[in-house]
C-alpha cells in the first residue's frame, strides 16, 4: 500500500524565497550573517500544482514593530498567525537592548521561568534588560531543575506556585529563558495560569532557537509518552541572542543541529545542500553560519505554521524521525539522550523506511547518514530499545488515529516527504528489526 | 470614585428575546417547557446606546443541527462562537436519545469522565447512549472522586493517566457526565490531552445545567485559589437532559438556584421577577418550571459568552458575588460550603456594597435577600471568615488587573450592573466589616 498522491502533503514544498518574510531591518548591513559562499538561493518557481498552493497560503510579512535604527537585530521573521502573529529577533547581542524586549512586556509584572544551568548565566542580564529605564515593572524568578526528565507536572506546579504567591495576575508577562523543556513548560504554564497569559520566548540553545521556541506547541511529558498534555500557545515575540550560544555545550549544539538537517530534508534541498558544504563551519560556530542556519530555519518553520497552526497535516512534517525519536527518548527514560540525538537516530531510520518502500533513492539515504554523522550525532538507536519497546511506545503516540500510526517518510527527490498511515508496515517491521534486537 | 460610564458594561443589557436562539425543534409542543402563566416576555427594545451595540454584536442562529423529529428535545440554545459554536439541548429524557449524543462523537473512542456519585446513577445509561447501535464506537471511563476539593492537579492527572495508558488518540471524545467540578476538570483535560481533543457537556446538577457547563471555561483549583489553572475551551455540545435533576439532593438544587438568581440581577429583570414569582415550583422541581429557568439561564449565558468569550470585560459580569463566593471556597477549605452557597453569599456581599456606594436603591438589596432567603441559600459568610482572609484571598482573583481587584457591582435599576475598579475602597472595607469578624 504505497502513499495516495493526496497524501504527499509536502512534495515540491521545497522553500520559496518569495513567500517568507525575513527582512533586513533599517541600519543592519545588508549581509551581516549570510554567508556569502553559500548564500541560499531560491531555485526558480515551478508551476505545480503543490508550489501554488504553498505560494498562496504562506502568508507572509504581517506588520509587526520593526527594532529601532540602531538595533542589532539582523534579522526579523514573522510568524504570521492573524490576530496571533509575531516577530522572531535574531541577532548577536539582542540581551543588549532593552528596548526590544521592553516593547513585548504586558503589564507591570514579569515572571522569568528559567533553570539551574541558565540562571546564573543570563538571568541577571535578562532582568536587567527587562527593568533597565523601566522603574514599572517588577521581574519575579521561577529556577526549575535542568533537563528533560523534569518535563512534568510536579515541575510545571512549581511555576505555578510561584505566580500565584507573588499576585501575578492576567495582565503579566512570563518570560521562558533558557532551551526547549524551559519554553515548552514555561509556555504550557502561561497558557494555562488564570487561563492564558501573555509570554516570550528567549531560547538560548541551538535546538530552542532553530525548533520548539517557534510555533506555539507547548506541553510537558507523562511517564508514558513525551509532550502528551499541552496546548497550542503562541508567544508574544521570540528573541533569539546568538550570543547565547557561545556558552553552549558541544553535545547541546549538536542536537540543534538535527532539526537544522530536518527542514532541509522535509521542503528544502538547497538549504541541505548548504548544510552539506557548511558543516565543519557550524561546528566550529562561525557565527555567520550559525546565524544563517538559524533565519532559514525559522523561516522554514514559520511557513510552515503559518499554513497549519494547529497541525491537521502540513505541520506534521516537522516531526520527520520525532516519532522513532519519541519512542527512544521515552524509552532510554528522559534525559539519557538528548532530544537532537534521539531524532537524529530516528531520523535515519525513517530515512531507511523511506528507502525499503522504494520512495527515495539510496543516495539520499547515504547523504542523510553522512550528515548527521558529520554532525557527531548518532545514527542508531541505544541498545535498550527492542522492537517491542518501539512498537508499545509508538502506539501512544499524538500522530495514531483512529488506531493507525501515521508517520512522517522521505519519498520523491531530495526536499519532499509524506504525512500518511498507508505504508506497508512490512517496511516498518523491516526497519525496526535492522535497528533494534528483539 | 464612582464607576466611570466607560465601565458600565452591561447595564441596559438585559434580555433581547430577538438577539437569542433558543428554538423549538420540529415536532417538540410549542410551549412545552415554559409555564404559561410566568412566560418570559420580551421587554420592548429601547434605542439606547448599549442596547443598539448588543444587538450587532449578540449572534444568533449558528446553523447546528437540529435533533430528529421524534426528539425530546424541548429547547436548543446556540452558543454562537464562529467555528466554536455549539448547541445547548435542553429536555426531560434526552439521555434515552442515543442518537442526539451519538451525532457530536468523533472518532471511535470515547472517555467519560465522571464521579463516584454520579457513576452508579447515570455511567450506565450514559454508556449505552453511546454504543446503542453504534458498534464502531468503544467507552473507557474514569470515575474521579466527588467534590470540589478533588478539583486540584492530582486529580486531573488520573484522567490523563486513563487516556494515555487506554491509547486513547486524537481522534477520541472526552464526555463529561457530572456537575462543575468534573464538567471544570474533563473539559480542561480535553483541552490539554495532545493538546486539545473534542469533549461533550452532559451537566447532571442545576449548577452545572445553568451555568458552568456552558461557556468553555475550564480548570482546576490551587490551594491558593479557585480556578487558577485551565483553559477557556468549547465543548462540541452541551446535552441537558433534566430528568437527571431528580435524582439531584435539595442542597445542590438550591446552589444552581443562585446562579439563576445571579442572571435576573445582572442583565434580565424580567427574569428576575419571574423567580420571585416562582421560586415554590423550583424548589419543588416542577418540571416546566425548572426547564424555563434552565432555559432561560442558558439563553443569558450564550448571549454574553458570545460577546466577550475571553472574558475582556462583559463576561466578567457572569461573575456577581464570585469574587466573595470564591474567597470564602478557599478561606473554608474547598467543599465545605457548595460553589452557589458561597455565591449567595458573596452576591449579598456585593449588593451591600453596591447600596453602600449609592449605585442601587434599598428595595433592590431587601429583593435580593428576600429570594436568596426563599432558596435556602446563606446570606452572611460562614464565622470564620474574618476581614483579613477575605482580603488575602481576594488579592489573588482573576480579575485583579495591575494590583487592582475589579469588582461586579449592581448599579442602576434591577438588571444593571458594572465591572470596575473605580470604587470607593471605603465601601469595600465597610461591607467586610459588616459581614465579618476581624
Amino acid at each position: 500500500m504505497a502513499g495516495s498522491p493526496s497524501s504527499l502533503l509536502a512534495a515540491a514544498a521545497s522553500s520559496s524565497c518569495a513567500a517568507i518574510s525575513s527582512r533586513l531591518p533599517r541600519g543592519a548591513p545588508a549581509a551581516a550573517s549570510i554567508p556569502s559562499p553559500s548564500r541560499h538561493s531560491c531555485p526558480p518557481l515551478r508551476a505545480s500544482p503543490a508550489r501554488r498552493h504553498q505560494s498562496r497560503v504562506v502568508a507572509s510579512a504581517a506588520p509587526t514593530m520593526q527594532p529601532p535604527a540602531e538595533s542589532k537585530v539582523s534579522t526579523v521573521v514573522d510568524v504570521d498567525l492573524g490576530d496571533r502573529s509575531y516577530p522572531i529577533y535574531i541577532g548577536a547581542g539582542l540581551l543588549d537592548e532593552p528596548d526590544l524586549l521592553q516593547r513585548h512586556v504586558h503589564g507591570k509584572r514579569v515572571l522569568v521561568v528559567t533553570n539551574t544551568t541558565v540562571a546564573p548565566l543570563y538571568l541577571e542580564k535578562v532582568t536587567w534588560a527587562l527593568t533597565h529605564n523601566n522603574p514599572n515593572v517588577s521581574v519575579e524568578s521561577v529556577i526549575l531543575p535542568d533537563g528533560e526528565k523534569y518535563k512534568d507536572m510536579d515541575t510545571l506546579m512549581k511555576v505555578f506556585d510561584k505566580a500565584i504567591e507573588t499576585r501575578l495576575d492576567r495582565r503579566c508577562t512570563f518570560v521562558a529563558l533558557g532551551g526547549g523543556v524551559i519554553g515548552d513548560m514555561c509556555g504550557f504554564a502561561a497558557a494555562a495560569f488564570l487561563r492564558g497569559v501573555n509570554f516570550i520566548q528567549i531560547p538560548t540553545t541551538l535546538m530552542a532557537q532553530v525548533d520548539s521556541s517557534v510555533g506555539g506547541k507547548t506541553g510537558i511529558n507523562h511517564p508514558l509518552g513525551k509532550n502528551l498534555i499541552g496546548a497550542f500557545y503562541q508567544p508574544q515575540c521570540v528573541l533569539i541572542d546568538t550570543n547565547t550560544l557561545n556558552t553552549l555545550p558541544d553535545r547541546e549544539l549538536a542536537s540543534g543541529i538535527a532539526e537544522v538537517v530536518k527542514y532541509g530534508l522535509i521542503r528544502d534541498a538547497p538549504f541541505f545542500e548548504w548544510q552539506e558544504k557548511n558543516m565543519s563551519a557550524l561546528l566550529a560556530r562561525e557565527p555567520s553560519a550559525l546565524a544563517y542556519a538559524i533565519k532559514r530555519s525559522c523561516e522554514n518553520k514559520a511557513e510552515v505554521v503559518a499554513q497549519d497552526e494547529k497541525e491537521s497535516g502540513l505541520r506534521a512534517t516537522l516531526n520527520l524521525g520525532h516519532t522513532f525519536g519519541h519512542a527512544i527518548e521515552t524509552g532510554t527514560g528522559y534525559g539519557a539522550w538528548l532530544h537532537g540525538e534521539a531524532v537524529a537516530a530516528g531520523t535515519v531510520m525513517a530515512t531507511d523506511m523511506s528507502h525499503r518502500l522504494g520512495w527515495i533513492d539510496e543516495s539520499i539515504k547515504k547523504r542523510v547518514v553522512d550528515i548527521l554523522e558529520q554532525a557527531k550525532l548518532p545514527i542508531t538507536p541505544p541498545e535498550s530499545m527492542t522492537v517491542e519497546k518501539f512498537k508499545s511506545i509508538m502506539a501512544v503516540d499524538k500522530k495514531v488515529a483512529d488506531g493507525l500510526l501515521r508517520l512522517i517518510l522521505l519519498k520523491g527527490p531530495l526536499g519532499s516527504c509524506v504525512f500518511t498511515g498507508e505504508y506497508d508496515r512490512k517496511a516498518l517491521d523491516e526497519t525496526l528489526h535492522a535497528f533494534c534486537n528483539n
